[in-house]
């Protein structure tokens, strides 16, 4: 099998101001993984991690300090963070989930540096999610901010449901800019903008970025975290780009849900998001065969094929 | 099963400079039904377009005039189009392919008030699809427009592989701008420029848009026909309607090629397309629960999953 795609294809047609280089921000190891049915041995999202980081991926969540019981899928937080660690002196960021004050103790005790804390913009999903109110979960994030940023810590604060909730259906801009603020006052120095059940389109992602960077949260400090329930998950990456994001949240092979269970989530692929950047001629430093090889490989461990369309295509090649 | 979404969702919110209200071009019962393998009795062809109809789509494309020997799953054109026929009293629009002037004088002989010619924007692509150069192939086109337009038909033509070919790579822009221009040249009142393999991306189809409106095609006679196969297809046609195109061709259903079967085509979902304009509030006339609920029910008629997320996620909720 190769990955490698059509020769001279995409062709690289850049579009007039778009930022010249993206970080993207690699969720599969944590958000992908956390959300399949399979358990993964550690030792496989060990290789999973290094493999993504060797194809260019400068940023790789690596898993998240949650209580076991809570996401038995990374429960083996503790052993696989030291197998990785050594990855970060070679510039490989690896960011890392922290719930709460006990998550942090965890994280600072095994060296992490850098951690995100996970908000809601709804209050069905903070209480689903996190069994407290949007303000007692801010209340509950404030210390684990304010400590991580004393330890030295970059923190990133995702923020979920920010373009519709499945319980309160549409969600107004304005409750998830006081959310955002209240994340970015505590010190938060990245927020992720999330689109948990993937129903944004375009106008409305550039409604809430401009509103935003209206309420003092320039657009550097934001991400873009889109999901492809309905399709809509790059078309919406395109509209953040041409509104100046430069951090897009995806995962490899689209980890995190199959399409055809119930529960799909449906992460933006990063293969997708990665041919589109390339024929943009927008630099982020990833070699799309070595990913997709990455992703064909982690499919086979899952025992599914990837629902990223760019896998499919290029994996199926002279298969 | 119902195939209403979530309660106000997706929230409407407009971008700035984008077209009102746009045309979907529906492609399902010929582009769709030709790539697939089952082959669809007449009768659930001509349900399917009445279902299509319905749900609001005011032009369908209803089959293709090509030899049976060629395009077996459509040899039924003689019985279908009579069937369905009646729809064009109430201004449904039903375009047949005509590949030639026999193709042309069996349209004519049926009543067909529009019809389309299927040209190449690569050399490669010509040879296999018609056996010609591509200089042969619109010398053939030519009698066939001349004599649609004689008799007052509305004519269109397909400009494949405009972004991309699999033998030849990358295509020069100008390659596909002489063919556009010679089509128009003919007479052809609408191009529709085909991304047959799904490597395109944003900044390549508004270069080629702007290329064309230089060389006098004006954007009111462009259409532009995405296919997902790198899961580009939205993107690329949001890029377009920012353009200020306002003709989209989509597939109920994404139907026109299995996304797991090397022969994948992918056509952009219909739904998926939908999805994005109501969340920008450009009208469609597109009831979207009654178009999932069509492309369910087809999808049981050809016994495997719509590959359109939109249809997936509206199609599994409560059921």
């Amino acid at each position: 099998m190769t990955t490698e795609g059509p020769a001279g294809l995409p062709m690289t047609v850049p579009a007039t101001d778009l930022p010249d280089r993206v970080r993207i921000h690699e969720v599969g190891p944590r958000d992908g993984l956390q959300n399949e049915k399979t358990t993964v041995p550690t030792e496989v999202k060990a290789e999973f991690i290094r493999r993504l980081a060797a194809a260019g991926l400068g940023t790789v969540e690596a898993t998240s300090f949650v209580h076991p019981k809570w996401v038995p899928q990374l429960a083996d937080a503790e052993q696989l963070f030291p197998q990785v660690k050594d990855l970060s002196a070679k510039a490989v960021r690896l960011p890392v989930l922290v719930p709460n004050e006990r998550g942090l103790d965890r994280a600072l005790a095994l060296g992490a540096h850098e951690v995100a804390v996970f908000a809601s913009a709804t209050e069905s999903f903070a209480k689903a999610n996190l069994n407290r109110t949007v303000d007692e979960s801010l209340a509950m994030f404030a210390p684990v901010v304010a400590r991580a940023k004393e330890a030295g810590l970059r923190v990133r604060g995702y923020v979920s449901m920010c373009f519709g909730d499945p319980w309160e259906g549409a969600v107004p801009l304005h409750q998830v800019a006081r959310v955002c603020t209240a994340l970015r006052a505590m010190g938060c120095d990245e927020l992720s903008l999330g689109d948990t059940i993937g129903v944004a389109t375009p106008g409305h992602v550039l409604e809430l970025l401009s509103l935003l960077n209206e309420e003092g949260v320039p657009t550097p400090a934001l991400a873009v975290h889109f999901h492809d329930t309905y399709g809509q998950a790059l078309a919406n990456a395109y509209a953040a780009l041409e509104h100046g994001v430069t951090v897009f949240d995806a995962s490899a092979g689209g980890l995190g849900g199959c399409p055809y269970a119930k529960s799909a989530t449906g992460n933006l692929a990063t293969e997708d998001l990665v041919w589109m950047l390339r024929g943009l001629g927008i630099e982020t430093g990833v070699d799309l065969a070595a990913l997709t090889a990455t992703s064909v490989w982690m499919a086979d461990h899952l025992g599914r094929p990837s629902p990223s369309r760019t896998v499919r295509a290029l994996s199926r090649k002279e298969s």
